[in-house]
């Protein structure tokens, strides 16, 4: 296997790991959603967002990598608040 | 724990996941940059970005889901192609 295939393989790899821990998430998302509206507490929570985007950029390995992280966190939690305001039946 | 916490805590764990294979996936992308640019080859190649598209959401278990993953998909191969074009030096 050449060197290109090597690592195309390993990215197959790594998108397939990526797809399952999205759909778990999103999964997650709707229960969390599901526990809010029961306690009658609002899903968007700021803080919470802020504190989270601060730990996970201070911990990032990369320094030169982190613009493209920052940009593929705010999309991954932009997707979540539009999933938890899905009408009912969903969350 | 509340079942809120710990959903969370789940969610922080796939957080932390999600950062690292980012990452791993981030520094594969400039590893084939760096393959192509040796070999005279481009770096985008929409066969292969399409191929890799139909393989995941194919694959994909939730069906309902399959609209956000397919935006969290668009913009994980954005970033990646925006990376392949930096100049020498990145990959």
């Amino acid at each position: 296997m050449s060197e290109l295939e090597e690592y195309r393989r390993q990215i197959d790899g790594i998108d397939t790991e990526l797809a399952a821990l999205f759909c778990r998430r999103m999964e997650l998302v709707e229960k969390i959603a599901l526990c809010k509206r029961k306690a009658g507490l609002p899903t968007f929570d700021p803080a919470r967002e802020e504190s989270m985007k601060k730990r996970l950029c201070a911990s990032f390995e990369r320094a030169d990598l982190l613009p493209y992280y920052r940009e593929f966190l705010t999309t991954l939690l932009s997707l979540s608040k539009d999933y938890q305001k899905e009408p009912e039946g969903k969350a």
